[in-house]
């Protein structure tokens, strides 16, 4: 075991604190990573605050790591010390089920473990996140990364990134195709650059006017508010694909009816409560009301590939370890664009 | 004008009773067509009664009809007099917008003509429909159907049979799948049946456990209970489709989770309220609920060719017109095995 320095929140009502942490002497497949920067997701909050439910506590958050490979098993042939290396939101899955066979492993039909509050797969360890200086993954689960964009901005690929590129490739979105994104966030932002990048027409969909400016900015086309009605029906049939990132309450039926004939509505949110729907939102148009879940570390190596060819990262904000619990609470209240970073060396010294 | 005998509901709360019609003289592209067999939708009953709202009286319902050419207008090249020829849920469209191009009339963009209930593309003549000796159609709106089969048990392909054969077509049902029929009515005993004959491995879930004999019989290979809470978490995760069929209120995340890594669950049926959806439900696995009205006329031609090649059709209860009123009640009871057809020599004599 090395002992490691950390974040971590010991109860759901508590700051995240500095913390000790003991990660195991990696082991033949193992990599143990250097980490430079971990991004801030939503989710680190939510487990944290226990606002989901099943924390385990002391937890570590973090999924969205980057840095460079300190040691390496002594069977590990793709990474090699030094090379500057991610991990996302899982760190392995059993291997054998057939979703993992088809490079799936976000839905890995035995359970993945995922990067922190997550048993590993031996069923009993936990899993502890990027809010620490190093880390050990087996090498599949630790993405190449390339020096080419800026590390820190980089880091939010491995979570909002993924999470966006994965429902534009899987929907096929092209050029010319009509994407809508809904809600201007991490997320948000993320597939307004993305679905950018691959030839669509954006059309940011937003409450607030105050997000037209910063949507033009990040390459959508168009900017429309979602608060009128008149508004709204001027819109209905236009959208091959929306991009739902919200996840605070809000009516699907209004954006399924701005879906085209044969249009999908890929939801990547979750609000607190269900939401209803219509069949006949769905029936008529033969409309799709979907949902993903991040991406598989094949998928994400592309992604990140994608990325470094056409230069897109994350707009984000880096700070210190100790600013984290402010980092919370503006992110809570929308007011990070649009994405906090750490940069780890304030954790190291 | 010629004056023909139909059956018709002239106030929502008034029976079916004798009415005379009048239909147009077939124009240059127009079909009349002598009606041999109507099937009797549950739609019908629905319209009858104003239930959706937006009945025009009187209305003479019927929209899977079946019968042969009598007249032909003097530019009808696809049809002769005496061809034996169907009409389905809707007699004509705009032609020209994307979806008519694409096949694809039953999404008709400038609204497409019902066979009742509905104006024609004039957008002010009321389309009548099959409860009646004739009928006359734009020509591209009839279908050819085969003699092969009997014709009373090929009238309900045209509304029961395409609704069916599409979501399944289009969702790519092949040999192999997992596919589950929920709800045994009209809808569902043609799903079973065309399903099975696309070599899925077909289950009907039920709950009545009287339905499982029948449900063999049609060709189901499995039968599962949906009443209770064990039967259904064995069945999580194990369909590739489902096709929802049940128009009563029903819990759409039980079903989503009997769906594998990338399932789709295709609603045809529309409960009174919305239903309530859980973000979650379509996140993990990545599923899809979908929804899927009727199908085009070339698919439909393409379903009459299918079952014709495949013998498959309807197991109906054939009646006369004068037991319409009983056959209404029976069928909102679910007393129907699986659909009434209207013999039309009854209306006619």
């Amino acid at each position: 075991m090395t002992t490691v320095k950390a974040y971590a929140a010991e109860q759901a009502d508590k700051p995240m604190a500095p913390f000790n942490l003991d990660r195991r002497e990696p082991g033949a497949s193992d990599v143990e990573i250097e980490i430079l920067y971990c991004g801030v997701c939503h989710s680190d909050i939510h487990t944290a605050r226990n606002e989901w439910g099943g924390t385990m506590y002391p937890v570590v958050p973090g999924h969205e790591i980057v840095g460079k490979v300190s040691r390496v098993g002594a069977s590990v042939t793709h990474h090699k010390v030094g090379d500057t290396v991610g991990v996302g939101c899982f760190v392995d899955s059993c291997g054998h089920c057939g979703n993992c066979k088809d490079d799936l492993e976000q839905y890995c039909e035995n359970g993945h473990s995922q990067t922190y509050n997550s048993f590993l797969q031996d069923k009993k360890t936990i899993a502890y996140g990027g809010y620490s200086t190093h880390i050990v993954v087996t090498e599949k689960f630790v993405l190449k990364i390339s020096d080419k964009l800026p590390l820190e901005a980089v880091a939010p690929l491995l979570c909002a990134g993924i999470t966006t590129y994965s429902p534009l490739k899987h929907w096929n979105v092209k050029k010319g195709d009509k994407v809508a994104v809904v809600g201007l966030g991490g997320l948000g932002h993320m597939a307004v650059k993305i679905a950018a990048s691959m030839g669509a027409d954006v059309t940011v969909l937003s409450r607030s006017p105050g997000k037209a400016k910063d949507a033009s900015e990040l390459g959508a086309h168009h900017f429309e508010l979602t608060t009128g009605k008149e508004n709204m029906k001027k819109m209905a049939g236009s959208f091959n694909l929306i991009i739902d990132t919200v996840s605070a309450k809000h009516d699907y039926n209004e954006y399924l009816a701005l879906l085209k004939t044969n249009g999908v509505m890929v939801l990547l949110g979750v609000p607190p409560e269900p939401e209803t729907v219509h069949a006949a939102s769905l029936i008529f148009g033969r409309r799709s009301l979907v949902g993903s879940l991040v991406g598989g570390i094949k998928e994400t190596q592309e992604m990140l590939d994608y990325c470094a060819e056409h230069n897109i990262v994350s707009d984000v904000e880096v700070i210190n370890i100790d600013q984290i619990n402010e980092a919370f609470e503006r992110t809570i209240q929308g007011d990070v664009h649009y994405r906090f970073v750490i940069d780890m060396a304030s954790l190291k010294n």
